[in-house]
């Protein structure tokens, strides 16, 4: 054991700790959430650090020898070889300032022991002095957001290409696939499989490219603009030195923010990337809830489709075979949601200068990228692609289906066609039957009208 | 015109408005939902008035002149004919401070003028010292929202009490017609027509019994605890003759709170009522979107059940006829799920001694119990009552289900039945002639087990 | 009474009624939200069915009489001359067939009086074959929506940008008020009250970006897909036309959609308005929450602004003037929240080739954009213009502020500070004072620091 | 590796594993979440196994060894003998089958090696055929979260229970302090600073009161109903066996469900607990941002209170402390009510005989009773025992609150209390020295009247 101080005192930190004294009084003051803060955060903290540390040197205000010292640091965290060292429950201070703070410590310990010191030599490097040079928690944590968010974008994004792809690709594979439209869950208009999968396709590049302009108001970041926001204690050229260094490091277009006071207080552009994921399920609960009730059946439900059977669906009745990937996926866009109220409660909740409930906004995007990435992948690899059509039932629903009548009323207006197709629900008569039995066309005529009844629209 | 004056100046008031200068400055001042706040809380401003005329007039506090007056005044309210004069917008003082005076000054002009007076004398009945006599709004306007939710609750279990009976009726029409269950919308175990709609009876019966339950801690009211709910200015037998008088009066057994301070501050009982009518939502939801797959069809879908027809379904599918009663169900439930998460946003965020989004709670209690007391009555008379079976469709499923093999299980074993299924899957046979031809079973056992099939559980 | 027949049979219409057999059907089964579908909606679907009355000419589909007639009825409409003939409930059929027919059936009957006949004669004008030729409410109402939304985002914006330029008013007329920031609502480092009120400015700035952007995505109109957006019983030109008529008419570029089966089924881009309203929502709840922080007291609290007063505040507290205008948009913006949790759950909930909460959703943006609307203007015209600063308080708090000494950081040190600190609550001292007293700086140069208090960010 | 086989194919399990095939099939196709399903409901599931190896014994159904067996195995399990054999995803099948037939696999494992055979040894004890047998996920796995809630109910009990006694202690430490109301966060008539912990520790009470009616709707359970409520293959008296061995060993006292067929269907019990316990969240929310308030400062806030300091609050400003426990608590709050929100939409999702969400229903529920146990203790423990009153800030405010003049109105009316307060406001002048400079009282009545102030209202 070692002995750090603080301001409120003294405390005996575990040799092997790579934290200080900060990060030890938040381990015992917080476990509500019974997780940590996700390391998407802590990485993203550290790339803002050792950006930091870059921008101080550039203006004179740190040595070489402790900014490089603390960028090594930041490196090693980066690769993964401290994440034990990050063991801040999500509900803490309201600003991140204990996970901030952990970060801090674990740099400036990391670096000392680069420069040749041993871990607590605040003298050396001084988790405030050093580490966190011309920052406060209250731009530094809601930066990580953005950065993190930014950085999970590009793999949803990934996720979401393969997926639409897939869908694409059952689109095609279904184009000349006839069946029953189905509005209100009743007996519609036709339509092919392939324009059905054409939908989902389009709903998801939709979907991706809310979220992709969402994430663009995710550039600014407010990092250099201090306790709230106006830069105290910083020279001016600070923060478009820091944005530079993020910029090399990440590839990504990062800017100084046009008020910083806004960008301090008000945390409504991570809501709005949160509302885009809610989007994004809220489609993906659609489409797995529509694969849900093309393949119900297998005898007494639509059957239009088959899922692949990924396990028994039951344990009382053999050789049942459920849609559990789409379920799934419903309960991940549900969760989603669930965690988008939270993040919007939140968001309008902030007082004057602070928002403290930035632990629980980050967290919860986080959360939601990842369940989001994962439910994409799995729906995509373990659902879609392997979904096959039941042609038969397709086409035999497309005959028999009450809508097909509308091909008609061109011809011959709505309100003979609507007693037409009372006629045939009462008489259990098909559609073509009727109209050659009463002479009302030829049956060339109606099978060029049948032939164009997918319509002209792409 | 006539002439009023507060504390912050003059202002010419219509010469036939029985309502005064507060209320003139409110309907300036608020004008956002577009809506008044409800009678329902108006009516039971009134009533808590008229009670507490009673109670001050006990006290020796009110002379028996005034107090019949304001009594009187009460009572020309509650039969309808003063409704045009509560004009005020529902997005009003935060406490409904602006209601609460636009009653006491219409009471207080009623009065005034019963005694021989012109509106506006404050002399002869003052809204403030006579009407309001030991009132203030923060008591008395969350008193009101109870008053008027116990009312409410009263309607809306007559209304679930109807539906409850026709789900019970259908319960019993369609006791004897088998049918498919459906599990993860897969072919399951077998269950009857009538015992879908005994749980439908049953999830409604449990709804109502939250209700109840919830309503019970409305009738603590906070009443003549004022301003904080410490009672400042009054006696303590203050509240218990307005209890007294109040119960008296509604029939509802009304009582002094345990804590006052709690009561002024803490909407949460409200939030209760709120969120268990959020709970019937989703029952009803849930039941809606039942219906619309049973009836699904006619020729694609399920189609185990009719809907009665209301209305043509469609403006271009000729003879289409939709679920349009559950879909109209749906969508009011769902607006009461987001009227709720509104009270329950706003029952988080009072501050101190007070919670400044009562009208918000107030108006969406009221228009949720409104919305399904009407929800209620439509299903029940314009679908429920209505529901035929399709007992053909029903049979045919019952036998062509997947998930009757279960019934094998404890003869054959779980994983010789899932064998026996997959076989029967992929080369079309029914259950009953594969067991047949197999000689698993004689013709008589398995009629046996078949019979048995709807189980022994009520 | 005249009689009029559909396919499920007759029914008596008022004479007077330029409405017929469909909407009266469903005025007697809808009557659940109590209010009936807003006019702004009304509106568009009249919009549409103009766009398509020339569409159709145009493609010889109809004749130059009927298609004028049925455009002179949309003027009519237009101008307000029938706003009572659009009675049905928000809650009615789930694609909005029962408003759409009602628009059908009321153009109708007014271009069949404009053509010489009389109200009812379906030979003349037909609602199903000529108002509604080409469509299908599935797309006509989304449609709708859309073009209602758009044409209510040019008065939010309008509304925004006056609230906005007010906020920038105050900005600069406080620009040299010094005050304390207050972070975790403790005392921080220093801000002026300029500053704080151009973070708000900037915020709704965001917000209304936002709002735009969303609304960029509601040109794509699904119009003349028809039922299940295949465009079944259209010719290919015809849903250009229609975008071009309605582009001239409205003067916003509308396009035909990417995907004819996405625009029908997903009602997500809707979604993503009504994001864009509740984060503005979030935006001015937080603001509203702000102004009244900053005005607590006037003795008790923190007292650095003062609001105007609107109305006495209390009924039983005389002289009480209380932040009304902002409790009130408080409860607006947290209903604009409720309101989006139910177009969310809505837009999550379609099935198939449609979504049955169409009504729900149209209704519940229009309500939205209007509390909007209202609550910037009843914040921008009753609250923020009027607000003055109390000067001699902001001031006095910029120096007893704890958060003063943080200026000190670069020359002293955080832990020395730290202690300082402390000694200065625990002593009452000023800052000043220690630092003086301490000899820790000079006068000078602590003036110094003192003027760079408010920072190098704009 | 061992090879097991299902209806499915063969497949390698690991030799060291006690789940089997199943549990490694599911493995495979879940990882959405990134979390396991909740201990706490896997433990609930194996007290039903061992309560149905005791049914289904004493109905002679099941040999004695085995089902001995099957309860020691259920025994080692409950020990925490075997945790890390239940790796499924939260995000499984809807009915949560995954984690059953794990469950089913583990003991059926532990019970064949307990009766000398190998793990995957199926004819010593087959996971579906003995350990399930008589019982369907669908009945064990939402009766598994009603035990799993009712054993969590009792650990938030006495959590909640210290809480209250701590704010009770703190409401009688705090009796006589005087200080300044606020309603509408202005200045309101006296409260005492005992009467507003009353108020706190009161609301939990209620809180409390309201969990523990949600649980007792939860002591229905419908185990031995099976895949759709009817008790399929199942004996009349095998649920009432189960309910007693369960209530033996829980000390609960479960009943069978009233129907078989809603229990099955309907979440809504639970979705009753959920909203209970988003209650608290509001409430909890209000008390710790009511802590915040009152210890806001220490010099430009209301400091009435102060809170235990925690940990250093800033990283750039020295020496200041934030109510960073109260931000926790804050966030876990709006988490739950995030959690609740997506119980509560899952509620509404079922689909005929079954709802598809559980396991997210299930998860949530958990955790929301987690972190409100873990919130309370915090709250408790770390700040509001510790809480001290500055009692001279307190008085202060006491006598400088406008609102005191109320104490004037039954003496000198409201229009003319009004006109003091609005002097005394201009001219800074205390009520008191108004008071008696106007001769309007003489200093011995005024002082009874300020005595008087905290109401007679406990």
């Amino acid at each position: 054991m070692r002995i750090e101080k603080d301001s409120m005192g003294e405390k005996q930190i575990p040799e092997d700790a790579w934290y200080g004294i900060h990060t030890s009084r938040s381990m015992e003051n917080f476990n509500v959430a019974g997780e940590v803060l996700p390391l998407e955060i802590i990485y993203a903290i550290v790339r803002l650090k050792a950006a930091c540390a870059t921008a101080n040197q550039r203006l004179g205000l740190l040595d070489q020898d402790r900014s490089r010292a603390i960028r090594r640091a930041c490196d090693a965290i980066l690769l993964g070889m401290h994440d034990d060292q990050f063991p801040i429950d999500i509900f803490q201070a309201g600003s991140g300032t204990s996970s901030q703070m952990n970060v801090n410590e674990v740099i400036a310990n990391l670096a000392v022991v680069e420069l040749g010191g041993k871990p607590g030599d605040r003298q050396t490097v001084h988790p405030n002095d050093h580490v966190n040079k011309g920052q406060s928690t209250n731009n530094v944590f809601p930066s990580a957001i953005r950065v993190a968010c930014l950085l999970l974008t590009q793999r949803l994004d990934a996720a979401l290409d393969r997926t639409i792809a897939s869908l694409g690709g059952k689109a095609h594979e279904f184009a000349h696939v006839p069946k029953s439209g189905r509005t209100h869950l009743q007996d519609a208009v036709p339509i092919t499989l392939g324009q059905t999968f054409s939908g989902y396709a389009r709903a998801l590049e939709k979907a991706k490219r809310r979220i992709t302009a969402a994430g663009a108001s995710l550039l600014e970041i407010g990092i250099g603009g201090n306790a709230v926001g106006t830069g105290i204690n910083t020279k001016p050229a600070f923060r478009s030195h820091i944005v530079a260094a993020l910029s090399d490091a990440t590839g990504l277009p990062f800017e100084v923010p046009g008020n910083g006071v806004e960008i301090t207080q008000f945390m409504t552009d991570m809501g709005q990337v949160s509302a885009a994921l809610k989007l994004l399920s809220l489609d993906l609960l659609k489409i797995a809830n529509d694969l849900r009730l093309l393949s119900s059946g297998p005898n007494t439900g639509i059957g239009e489709i088959r899922l692949p059977a990924v396990e028994p669906g039951s344990s009382i009745m053999p050789g049942k075979v459920n849609p559990s990937i789409c379920e799934a996926a419903n309960m991940a866009c549900i969760q989603v949601v669930g965690y988008d109220s939270g993040v919007a409660m939140a968001c309008g909740l902030g007082q004057l200068e602070l928002n403290t409930h930035m632990p629980l906004i980050g967290a919860n995007l986080v959360k939601s990228f990842n369940i989001l990435i994962r439910t994409c992948t799995m729906l995509d690899e373990r659902c879609i692609r392997g979904i096959e059509a039941d042609e038969t039932r397709c086409r035999k629903n497309f005959e028999a289906s009450a809508g097909l009548a509308t091909i008609l009323n061109p011809t011959l207006g709505y309100d003979r066609v609507a007693a037409l197709v009372k006629e045939g629900l009462a008489g259990g008569k098909s559609l073509k039957a009727l109209v050659l039995e009463k002479k009302l066309m030829s049956e060339q005529d109606l099978e060029r009208l049948l032939a164009g009844a997918f319509g002209p629209v792409p």
